[in-house]
C-alpha cells in the first residue's frame, strides 16, 4: 500500500494540506524578527472569528494538554473549589490537572457516551455554590460527545460568579463558538484537529471577567504564565520561543479557513457527522451518543460485542490503509471512533465507510455491503 | 532580495537542512500508531550520544524554556534552597523560574561576558551548604560565553550531594558533553539550535541520582511530570500529544549527526569558532569572551561605542540579507551575536565575515576589507 495515500481518521492529528505542509517549508527565519512578529500579530488576529471573541487569542508552543493547564493554573490556586464536568477522559485530564495544584475538584461524572445538560449542572451548582472556576469539555474526544456549553455557560453565569472555562481542542474551527455572547471566561483549542496543523500548538483566549482575575493572582507556573504572553503579544511577540513553521503553516490554515467561510465549515462538519451516523446505524452498528450530542468531528462507535473494534481496526489498516481510532482507558479494545474534522470531507466519509463495510465481511460480519455508503450518499445528495 | 536566500546566522532557531524539510513532509500518522511508536523510540535513543548518558532522552513538545521548568518542578519544591549560576539572561531565566515556586534562589552572578569558574562555584558553595540543586548554564546565548560545566560539576559532585542541572540548549549536539562521566544530572536541550530542527522540541535526560529525587516527589506541575514521560516512554510513547512532524525531521537530523560523526561535529563547531574569533579580532571589534571560555555555537561582539551594532544589523539585514542577533536585556542595542551552529558550515562563517566587513564600510567605518575574511581563511587552511 502506499504510505502517502494513508487515510487518517482519528479526532487528531488529521491530515495536512498540501499547501499547509508547502507554507511550512519557508526558510526559517528568526523569531525576535519584524517579519515574524508582523506574522504572528495577524495570525493570532485571525483566529478571533473561532473562537467568537474580541479578545486577543494567545498561540503557545505545545501541545493542547499544555493549555489545559494553563487555564488552570492563572485562574486558581491550592484550597480554592472547582467544578469539573467529567464526560470522558479529557474531563478527568482537567480535574487531574487540578489536584495536581491541590485545587479541590468536584467531578460531575455522567457515563461515558451522554453529555453534560444544563440541568444536571444546574444541580450540581447548588452542591457546590463556592466554586470559584467550572471547567468543561466542548467536545469530548474519547466519546465523540458535544457537550452544549452554550446552554452550560448560561447555567455557570446565572447561578455563580465562577469561571466559566472550556477545552474546545477537538472541535473549535468546525462548530459554533460564541465565547463573548454566551458567556465563556476561557476557550482552549490545539493546532492538530480542525485547524489541520500538526501537532505542536495550541491556542487559548480568555474574556474580561477571566482577565481580571488572572492579573490579580500569582500564576502557578512558569511557561504557562498567561500574563508574560499578553505582556509580549502587545508587543507583537511571544515570551518564549515560539513554534515557527507551525506559525508559517497557521498563516495558510486561515486563509483556507476564511476562503471556505465558517458558516461553511461547520455546516461540512455537521454534514460529516450525519452521514457518517446515518452510515453507521444501516450497519447496524450501535453509535454511542444521541443524535442530539453526536459531535460534528467525532463519531464513536460500539459494537457491544457483536464483532471485536480490535480486529476491524487492524483490517482496515491492513487491508485498506485506512486508520480509525480505538477506545481510551475503560473503552480500549471495546469501541472504535471515527474522525471527520480538518482536512476532510464528504467524499471521504463515503470512503472510510466503504472501508468499514468491507473490512467487516472481511472478520466475517454479515454485513448489508454498500448499505452503509448508500445512506450516506442519500444525506449527501439530500444536503448538497 | 531573494527571500529563499536569507542567512540566518542568530543562535537558534538555525536554517533547516533541506533533507530535514522533507522528511517533515512526510503524510501525518497517528501519534498513537504502532508506527510512531517504532520511530519515537528509536529517534529518543539514537539522542543519547549527545548528551553523553545512557539514561534515557525524553522529547517534551515545548520550547526550551519548558524543559529547564522541567527540570525545576521535577527536583525541588518550595522553601528550598538551591544555587543558580547567573552568567547571562538564561541563567537568570533558572532563577526567575524557582523563584515562581517560591524556591530560594541564590544567585552566582558573574558579569555578562564571564564565566563561572570552578574557584567561585566552590566558594559560593561554602556560603550556600544546604542547596539541594546547583542550577548552571553551558552555552549562555545571550553572551556566548560556554561555562566551564565539566569542571563546575566535579565541583558539586565533591562538596555537596546537591543536583547538578544544566541548560545546554544552544550547544547539545555541537559541544563534548559526558553527562553520564561528568556527574551533570539533568541536561535540558531544544530543536531549533545545534539539532538544526524548527522550534517546538525539547529534550532532557536525568541520572539515576536525579531519578532517585524525581521518583520520590509529587512533582509541582502536569505537563511538565517527568514520572509521566518515564512512563510513557516504557510503551514507546508520550504522555501528551507529540509534535510528530518534528519527529519525522528529527529522525532525519539524526541520520545527519550520525554521517558526520559527533566528533567531526565538535571538530567543524570549533573552527567555526576560531574563524569568526580570528575575524573580527582582526577587524578590530572587540570579543565578548575570552578565547578560553568562547562557545563554540555563538560569538558575541561588543563594538563599545566605535560603531552603531544596530545599524551594523540593520545594514547586514537590508544590504545583504543577512540575520545576525543584536544583545538582549541591558545589552540590547549595544552588541551582536553571531550564531555558527548546526546547519551551517566554514564557508557560511566566511559569507558572513565578508558581509560585516562590507556593512561596516557601507556604515562609514573605517574597517580593512578583506582583513576579516583573510584572517579567517588562515584559520580554515591550517585547520584542514
Amino acid at each position: 500500500m502506499f504510505a502517502e495515500k494513508l487515510i487518517l481518521r482519528i479526532p487528531g492529528p488529521t491530515p495536512i494540506p498540501p499547501r499547509v505542509q508547502q507554507a511550512m517549508n519557508r526558510p526559517m527565519i528568526g523569531h525576535r524578527s519584524g517579519q515574524f512578529s508582523a506574522l504572528f500579530a495577524k495570525v493570532a488576529e485571525r483566529l478571533k472569528p473561532y473562537f467568537g471573541t474580541r479578545q486577543d487569542v494567545y498561540i503557545l508552543a505545545g501541545s493542547g494538554t499544555s493549555a489545559l493547564e494553563m487555564s488552570v493554573v492563572n485562574t486558581v490556586g491550592a484550597g480554592d473549589e472547582v467544578a469539573v464536568l467529567v464526560s470522558g477522559a479529557f474531563g478527568e485530564r482537567f480535574a487531574k490537572i487540578c489536584e495536581r495544584y491541590d485545587i479541590v475538584a468536584h467531578r460531575l461524572n455522567v457515563p461515558w457516551g451522554e453529555a453534560v445538560t444544563a440541568d444536571l449542572l444546574s444541580a450540581f451548582l447548588d452542591e457546590h455554590p463556592n466554586v470559584k472556576a467550572v471547567f468543561a469539555t466542548y467536545c469530548e474526544t474519547s466519546t465523540g460527545v458535544q457537550n452544549p456549553v452554550k446552554e452550560l455557560a448560561a447555567v455557570v453565569r446565572a447561578k455563580t460568579d465562577a469561571l466559566f472555562i472550556v477545552d474546545a481542542v477537538s472541535c473549535l474551527g468546525a462548530v459554533p463558538c460564541e465565547m463573548d455572547a454566551w458567556g465563556i471566561d476561557i476557550v482552549v483549542t490545539g493546532s492538530q484537529k480542525a485547524f489541520m496543523l500538526p501537532t505542536g500548538l495550541a491556542f487559548l483566549a480568555a474574556s474580561e471577567r477571566a482577565w481580571n482575575v488572572i492579573e490579580n493572582r500569582k500564576p502557578l507556573a512558569f511557561y504557562l504564565d498567561l500574563k508574560a504572553y499578553r505582556k509580549s503579544l502587545a508587543e507583537q511577540t511571544t515570551p518564549y520561543t515560539p513554534a515557527v513553521s507551525l506559525i508559517f503553516g497557521l498563516e495558510e490554515v486561515c486563509n483556507m479557513l476564511e476562503e471556505e467561510g465558517l458558516a461553511n465549515i461547520i455546516k461540512r462538519h455537521e454534514l460529516m457527522r450525519d452521514m457518517t451516523r446515518a452510515a453507521m446505524t444501516a450497519l447496524g452498528i450501535p453509535l454511542m451518543t444521541s443524535d442530539e450530542y453526536g459531535a460534528p468531528t467525532v463519531t464513536s462507535l460500539d459494537p457491544k460485542g457483536a464483532f471485536d473494534s480490535e480486529e476491524l481496526r487492524k483490517t482496515l489498516r491492513t487491508k485498506h490503509n485506512v486508520i480509525v481510532a480505538g477506545g481510551q482507558q475503560h473503552l480500549k479494545g471495546k469501541i472504535f471512533r471515527i474522525g471527520h474534522m480538518g482536512f476532510c470531507d464528504p467524499l471521504d466519509v463515503i470512503t472510510v465507510v466503504s472501508a468499514i463495510e468491507m473490512s467487516l465481511a472481511q472478520i466475517g460480519v454479515d454485513v448489508p455491503l454498500g448499505e452503509g455508503v448508500k445512506k450516506a450518499q442519500e444525506v449527501l445528495i439530500h444536503h448538497v
